[in-house]
């Protein structure tokens, strides 16, 4: 189904502002709570939360984000799926919501009815509720929605990006690299993974993949060390592998760069070894979990110059 | 200064998203926590909070609410202070804030330094920390900052659009009508005046004006009840009575439908009159006050069929 529409019955403007709010109402159903807790006043009142709180931002815009190959319920679905990646990555519970849209007058509103109920639908998969925003005309073939996600600790700590030493092994989830043929939108927030690794005390730093390992692991370097990455222990998708055959490029540089993994990315210290820690992660979760390397003082042999590689970087 | 260049070298393109973080950071000086309470890092720390926590969302764009007449500084101060309203009109006060940033790669470096600036300068006088974003790259012509604000209540508690009753007074602050001519980005938010309210128990509900009284005043009016406004206590701006004048249309008029007036909207019972609340505000008050109408089973006599009317309605 097409974002934008040529039939005015079908665009936005048919319905206008008022009515427009009334049916996004609908469409989140029970995951739009009453106000003052939700929808319809100057803000919303957020419940109180016990430990420290979390707050992330992130959008999806027509063009950038997805397109027109991109279900429209996927497309919702993204949209919180983007923040509860980030929410993860702390180690967080989600909690509340709030969006906002910008869209063009042509927009279709059987495609927003779409996107919101994709929406809703992870929405409750993951118990946040959508609890105010705004709506705001934008120019012809222009699509973004901005959400801001609130969440808090699931206990007494977070894990922040910070906390890396030599010697520390670096890990990541899942398989990297398939982005491009469909993963950026059908993947899945590692939630309970995030929970659980702040729950551990050799999981110093951590963060989600969001502009491929090559960029994204700077941010976990500290000065004066390098990301040591072993090529062979890269957990390349089979989807990274096709691109990268097709591009003429070694499947794991590809994986390096892709982007939009939205796996975690995170920092052990073990100084026994992370046997351990491996098995205990087996015992509680069938996501695939590596040890791809070293932070060090240089380079290990055999190990990539992945600092000659980029990740996504936005205006570049 | 215009927003987009045709000089590479003025374009946001030269820096790029690492060095562009780094220049906002430092544009945004003291304003910019560190991590994890600040920008670098998955997700923001927030402080805890005491009392009932409130969030809103709002941005600007480009070519809808402001354009090339308005100076960048303004245009950033303006960002802040629409989200600062509506925290005004529950009566909290402002925290923290996090901005997502959608621009195009023509964006002017020069103009961007300057919303920047002038969005510090206003959370420096209202003491609220940016602690986080995010930052994408538009389309062509393309500007838009999407900020979501939070803050907490300033007592025991907030004041919701929900409330009036037949009999009720209804009050509004300060001047109607002088959005076009300036008003839109020179306004100051109703803090401390939202704030007072809030602790006064005959303000049984409250709104920021942002649409114009016309459309504003119906979100506070109960099913069943009409507010009775009366056109001659209405306070026209003399930047209304101006563009009124050009336009041959009564100034009461334009004044009730202009849109973007920030000033804030409530409803007063005190059945033994209004006198001792209206002095207890000028005492503590230079802020004008008016009384304009009430809520009432019907239309009382003189007053205006302000129904007919409209304010702005996006989308229409």
């Amino acid at each position: 189904m097409p974002i934008f529409t040529t039939r005015r019955s079908d665009s936005v403007l048919v319905r206008g502002e008022r009515q427009l709010i009334d049916d996004m109402r609908r469409w989140l159903g029970n995951v739009s709570p009453r106000t003052p807790f939700g929808i319809g006043d100057d803000c919303a009142v957020l419940p109180a939360v016990r430990r420290a709180q979390l707050v992330t931002t992130d959008p999806v815009i027509y063009g950038r984000h997805f397109d027109d190959s991109v279900p429209a319920r996927a497309a919702g679905a993204k949209l919180l799926k983007r923040n509860l990646s980030d929410i993860a990555a702390m180690g967080g519970r989600p909690i509340a919501a709030v969006l906002s849209l910008a869209l063009a007058p042509a927009t279709s509103l059987s495609w927003l009815r779409g996107f919101y109920l994709g929406l809703a639908a992870c929405a409750r998969r993951h118990r946040v509720k959508v609890v105010g925003g705004d709506l705001t005309q934008a120019a012809a073939g222009f699509f973004g929605a901005f959400l801001t996600l609130h969440g808090e600790a699931t206990g007494p700590r977070v894990v922040t990006r910070t906390g890396a030493r030599a010697g520390d092994a670096i890990f990541t989830t899942g398989r990297l690299g398939g982005s491009r043929l469909g993963h950026h939108y059908k993947f899945i927030p590692r939630l309970p993974e995030g929970a659980w690794l702040a729950g551990q005390k050799e999981v110093v730093a951590m963060m989600d993949l969001s502009d491929g390992l090559a960029k994204d692991v700077w941010a976990l370097t500290p000065p004066g060390l390098v990301a040591s990455l072993d090529p062979a222990r890269l957990p390349v998708s089979a989807a990274a592998r096709i691109v990268a055959a097709r591009n003429g490029r070694p499947a794991w540089e590809h994986a390096l760069t892709d982007g939009e993994d939205y796996e975690l990315l995170f920092v052990v210290r073990a100084r026994g070894g992370t046997e351990g820690f491996a098995a205990r992660w087996a015992r509680r979760f069938r996501t695939p979990l590596h040890c791809i390397g070293q932070f060090a003082r240089k380079l290990q042999p055999g190990h990539v110059h992945w600092e000659s590689l980029h990740g996504y970087e936005h205006l570049r």
